[in-house]
């Protein structure tokens, strides 16, 4: 199949759905273009699927099933931070266990996320950018909002083709019933709804500075305060529980339970695997870690003497070489697809002292759609079947859940009725560097598209600076010669402008044709068997978002 | 030796010339630091000392000489664009022979620059910071200025200890008859007084917008123009020349001439090392590539197509590959020492499209005293003697001075009536990681001293930003936490302050104490045997830069 201009920008433009069919009547519905891509790239990518799904057969035949995947995913790290020693040093800490999985597996060079925790982790699950599923905001106590249940995550996909599949760590997906990890097709699960903050809404948190007033017991009483619901209380920090149960509250809201979590997620993740090493099915596991706790630790081992560097050091590597390890020792490393990387950039901006967070190569952090807030370290390490190497295609976090699926065989549990933005990268993680299937990225900070990448240009459709340097409402640039985005290209990229707003136009009308879907609402912490008085009496949603007509006052 | 505060507050900072004596009857005279830290390890430093003798020892003993030296010196490149495949591929060209260097020697994570071309390679040259020496500008055509008589540069010590020594490339120290290099030490060389600036001011150049109006013959006739002296004239763009002969000028002011340099130089390098692979005498050479012009080749062979990746990756690297393979060839690759670097951040301030030098890593570039301007990729290669590491000490380039004076044997030519800042880094290179004898920095830019480094923190004397984030005129950083020094540090720098002072009055007070001496000034272009008319109409300071009595008019 050749570049086929009215192909692509007539079947595809007029029609999403007509594109889908034309490619097979069950098709995958994706953004628009990959389509593009599909006219031009189509029969090249046949071929290779011939040679992957032998592959793939073969595996399948030695193991007896198909490849078990284990997806670990932290926060908030800067491209080199990890997997690159002449740069672990500058930064004062060391990840040793990443750098020999960089160095035995894949390095991903442009891995792009979300912007923030809580859309990465929406897009890992859903294979959609998290405008399609009102997923875009950072979620805090109390939200009466979650992952919908319409969502099917890759979990629910997997978990349909046979495989186990177990959720431990930091979720930060929701607070209500139906987007409980468990109740999103894990068998099992220990998570937190929300994120790391909450390290610091307990007594432990009086002796920092910043949390001056962020929960009722620390407050001196005010006597100008009139409103009882405006700070949260009876939140829930960690809960688990099995698909078709009722969740559990496990330990309470102390510093104390906050740090056992992660040791304990890690070890729930260590016997999950061990529990399915041998067992009929393939497994499938995230291990998302909270990593640090904003409280703090006294004990610095690092040069860096920083939170990140601490945590990520002696908490985050040293697991990831302890499970490298395991895999071994279990000998099913072979048949163990391990991707490791980070949701986000760096939390940049205006940092704490000994946060450690800070931007180097990209610009901007958490948040931001400068490559700073969503280039992320990640790494494919799958012994005998990954090649170590250096890739430099472009892979998205949506990818992980076309190719997860793809390695799974429970592509056919993909749903068709709704715009997949993740296309299938298993070229990429067994063909490796230029084997991508795509060439672009859009960029989303909260609801808003704030740039597109195609190949190594990109364009800002917001301009991140008010001064605005380039003269124009929005600018070019080149990420090779202009990894920062600070100087925008004009002359230089005028073959590419158009090129960039047909993009745009594309990626709109599939948000048209498909429109977005809202996230989960309704009553906070349903679904828990051991709820304390104090959460169900935070639970009901409309005491604190009522409908219009209940405000007192309003039309 | 155990800390001694009193001796080195009370003996240093009341007598530097004491201190010296105090270490030796004829001690090297170094900055205040130097000091501080000897009483604290010179212990040590002795004990290593006596190994480091015995290992060089040996290593002469073997070889029949000293080792010889190669310093690579090349402009304006970030740390990390190279010797870091994992940052090469996001910048979109490689430097496979720098990497691998990297991978076979040492690779400095803390090699720290002077800011900008001239102060750089004048600080190489001899031990001291420039502005102890009046060369902490950037020249251009025509100074009638250069590097002094009276400086004694590494080429002069070496000779004296019986080197061949020979200088190829980008000299940048000046135009007057003095600061030719072959006046300077060097028994031979072929070099530009001035940068890559000259590529383009010649015909080709008019092709390059930026360039307009940089030479006469490219001007419109100006009907308002009263002055035929501001627009430089007459001069030399490349020079070559032996100890005890007058120059030649070498080729002429085109670009078909510039184009050649490099390739000329490059081939005079290896030269100059086979004649003196297996002669009597250990050889010091510098080749100091030109690396790229400004009119931009038409051949784009990176995915960059910048002038600094295409000229990184097929001119330098490619010339280090060479250069490494040659040195094997001879089998003098265990007697000798290449040290390859550049001189200083990129020139990154709204850089002209296609020009690929880009802050990465650290913030600021050429000409700041921010780490972008004056942290350098730095490699040390030297086959069975440096062992592959990544190094996490503090250098500067004044002590490759010392350094290579002590390897040799060259140390008692080292005047002892100034300053030398460069301190002997004979241990790192031998020893490696953790074997600086230095943990601070002063970096000036111009004649002002911008910022102070000690270990991981950084006093900003200056305050880079008019609207003073920190709330105070200066600021302290640290520099692992917060690499790009975005975000001062308060109440958790305070241990550090008054440290920070004492740091600055000391080496303040050398400055006093051996005052700043003034760079060469005189007649231009003198010296050279086949001067064109226009040079030799060009070459009178005094026409140009008359004292204020001949001026009309003024007192």
């Amino acid at each position: 199949m050749k570049f086929q201009p009215l192909w692509a920008f007539a079947a595809c433009l007029l029609s999403l759905s007509a594109c889908a069919r034309d490619a097979s009547q069950q098709a995958i519905v994706h953004d628009a273009e990959h389509y593009v891509l599909l006219s031009q790239n189509g029969e090249q990518w046949q071929k290779e699927d011939k040679t992957i799904d032998a592959k793939l057969a073969e595996l399948r035949k030695k193991y007896g099933k198909a490849p078990n995947i284990v997806h670990v995913l932290w926060d908030d790290t800067s491209y080199g931070d990890v997997g690159i020693p002449a740069i672990n040093i500058i930064r004062g800490f060391s990840t040793p266990n990443i750098n020999r999985m960089a160095a035995e597996g894949a390095m991903y060079s442009r891995m792009y996320s979300e912007p923030s925790c809580t859309p990465t982790r929406a897009a890992a699950m859903t294979g959609r950018h998290p405008v399609r599923n009102g997923m875009y905001g950072v979620g805090f106590p109390i939200e009466y909002k979650g992952l919908s249940g319409q969502e099917k995550t890759i979990a629910e996909v997997l978990s349909e083709a046979g495989y186990a599949t177990a959720f431990y760590g930091k979720w930060h997906l929701g607070d209500i019933e139906e987007s409980y990890p468990h109740n999103q097709g894990f068998d099992e699960a220990l998570f937190t709804p929300y994120n790391q903050v909450l390290s610091l809404w307990n007594k432990m948190g009086e002796g920092v500075n910043a949390v001056q007033g962020l929960i009722k017991p620390m407050l001196v009483k005010d006597p100008y305060a009139k409103d009882k619901g405006f700070t949260a209380s009876g939140w829930v920090m960690t809960l688990e529980g099995k698909k078709g149960q009722q969740a559990q509250e496990w330990g309470d809201t102390s510093h104390n339970t906050y740090v056992k979590i992660d040791p304990e997620s890690q070890k729930r993740t260590l016997d999950f695997i061990r529990r399915n090493a041998d067992g009929d099915k393939p497994f499938y596991v995230a291990y998302w870690p909270n990593m640090t706790s904003f409280i703090p630790n006294p004990k610095k081992r690092t040069l860096s003497r920083s939170l990140f560097g601490e945590s990520m050091q002696y908490n985050v590597d040293a697991f990831i070489g302890r499970l490298m390890e395991e895999l071994k020792t279990l000998k099913i490393a072979e048949n163990t697809l391990v991707i490791a990387m980070a949701d986000n950039g760096p939390m940049s901006h205006n940092p704490p002292p000994g946060l450690g967070m800070t931007e180097t190569i990209f610009r901007g952090g958490k948040g931001d759609f400068t490559e700073g807030g969503v280039r992320v370290p990640a790494f494919a390490w799958w012994p005998g079947v990954v090649e170590p190497q250096l890739v430099g295609d472009i892979f998205h976090v949506t990818d992980l859940y076309t190719t997860f699926a793809r390695l799974g065989q429970a592509t056919t549990h993909i749903p068709r009725d709704r715009v997949i933005d993740g296309v299938d990268q298993t070229s990429l993680i067994l063909n490796g560097d230029t084997h991508s299937r795509r060439d672009y990225v859009h960029i989303y900070t909260g609801p808003v598209l704030g740039a597109t990448v195609k190949g190594h240009w990109k364009f800002h459709w917001v301009n991140d600076d008010p001064t605005s340097k380039s003269g124009i409402g929005a600018a070019m640039y080149n990420l090779l010669n202009d990894t920062r985005e600070h100087n925008p290209v004009l002359v230089n990229g005028v073959p590419h402008l158009e090129g960039f707003k047909r993009m745009r136009k594309r990626h709109l009308m599939t948000r048209k044709q498909y429109p977005d879907a809202p996230a989960g609402e309704g009553d906070a912490y349903t679904g828990i068997e051991n709820a304390r008085p104090e959460t169900l009496a935070a639970s009901k949603r409309d005491n604190y978002i009522p409908t219009p007509s209940r405000v007192a006052g309003s039309e």
